[in-house]
């Protein structure tokens, strides 16, 4: 692959100098119908077909989307993260709303030899389910964690001043649980354009991603979702065009993660160019 | 063309509630071998036919750019603006390095009808001559004026710190001259990304169109040369995919016109999806 992400995720964690947003794959998700009938069939085959994929697309990084796994998650969810893991080697996210899966992703990266540098927890919020079922967890193996700017009952917040509250609630409760600030990554929970205040949220995150430093007092890394703000729109061009316009938007604001469709090779194209543009150094081709 | 940009042109004289950028056409300039054969021809038709197209494709403003025009300024000039003015109903800004050139260009408009509110005269700087030669043609014209952030000896500002001074000192000498803040368009001064500082200045320049209402007190209008960032890149497609990661982040950090190749659809495109992500309505693809 010739680029070890693991670096930058280190940089990261010690401060925002850099503004290298890095490209997280999240095409490995069970609603995809390969990946849940891989899953159903313990065939780690197609897993690690569709990681090789997302590597050579691009990806920095993977985000393993188990979905709740209501069944056998520790089974399934160990599956995925040796697939994974067995064939690129890349930092992981591990990304579940069962704290049972989150665990048994947590385990398998471990026995697996994973740092704990390359694996992320995805992810807890304000919710008390969250707090007392996911947020241990980053204490518990030593890793970094998403936490999204969500209400306590799990709504995304009415305005720019309850995102801004929320997020200093999220990080009191998170720094209050004796963890340690620079391994928290802050998902300020893009929703969809089309949505009655979509383009007002749309603009409102840019400004918490902009503001966080500020308003925590210290750098705090951020991550979002991309493919949300298309949710609901059936064109592929007119959602790829949307996509792109934000990307940039994202990384000028000093976006650190973006998850991503990296088979959109548009998409990441628009990606490498957006750091290009604010990264340190001199121009150089390469940099994207 | 079923949209009247003088509404926006006016609506943004009033504030900057709006984040609707406005999109300039920097197509019509001399440098283009079939504008500068219809100028010295005196041959309205190929100007009239540029200008067409640059409507069509979605331009809300004409930048007419038509170098120093050493050489007959007042007829050239005469012959540019009423070859435009004559076929587009859209609003002009009359660029030159020429004083005499853009008083003919500013005549031939008040002779055509034009309302002032559709004119803007591109453009001064801290340069002597352009504050003794250009900025009195703001008010003797009562025309909106372009003001560069350039240094008093025509360089680019070295830095951050330099820039926003030269900002303050721009608005200053402006107002001074008794000229209303409503009426001028800053141009931070895009440089091309292949120069040793390109990146940075790439993210400063989106800095102080950021900073500039809080700066200034108040807020004023800013426009930017998308062009000059991708200069001296041979490679088309780069070219394109650095404009359209750069664009984005322009309108995000509030540009209110950008001054662009509308005969680029890609760009033009971006430009659209970018103003309508940030656009105050309920999401509709009519705004786009």
């Amino acid at each position: 692959l010739g680029f070890d992400a693991t670096v930058l995720f280190q940089r990261r964690n010690i401060c925002k100098e850099s503004k290298r947003m890095i490209i997280v794959a999240d095409n490995l998700q069970i609603t995809r119908t390969d990946v849940a009938a891989a899953v159903a069939a313990f065939d780690p085959a197609p897993v690690r077909a569709l990681a090789r994929r997302c590597a050579a697309a691009g990806a920095e990084a993977v985000d393993i989307n188990s979905g709740p796994l209501t069944r056998r998650p520790r089974e399934r969810m160990q599956l995925l993260v040796e697939a994974v893991t067995e064939c690129v080697h890349l930092p992981i996210i591990i990304d579940s709303a069962n704290p049972k899966a989150l665990e048994a992703g947590l385990e398998t990266a471990a026995d697996m030899g994973t740092a704990a540098s390359r694996v992320t927890i995805n992810g807890f919020s304000l919710e008390p389910a969250k707090l007392d079922g996911v947020l241990p967890l980053a204490g518990r193996y030593d890793a970094d964690i998403v936490g999204y700017l969500l209400t306590p009952d799990g709504h995304v917040p009415a305005g720019a001043d309850e995102r801004m509250a929320v997020a200093v609630d999220l990080f009191t409760a998170y720094t209050r649980a004796g963890n340690d600030p620079a391994r928290l990554i802050i998902d300020p929970v893009i929703v969809p354009v089309t949505w009655q205040e979509g383009h007002r949220q749309a603009g409102e995150v840019l400004e918490v991603i902009r503001q966080l430093p500020q308003l925590l007092g210290m750098p705090v890394r951020t991550i979002a979702g991309l493919s949300n703000l298309t949710t609901g729109i059936r064109d592929r061009t007119r959602r790829s065009m949307l996509a792109r316009a934000y990307l940039p938007m994202l990384a000028a604001a000093g976006l650190d993660m973006i998850l991503m469709n990296v088979l959109d090779e548009k998409s990441v194209r628009s990606a490498r160019a957006s750091r290009m543009l604010l990264s340190d150094g001199i121009f150089s081709w390469n940099t994207m």
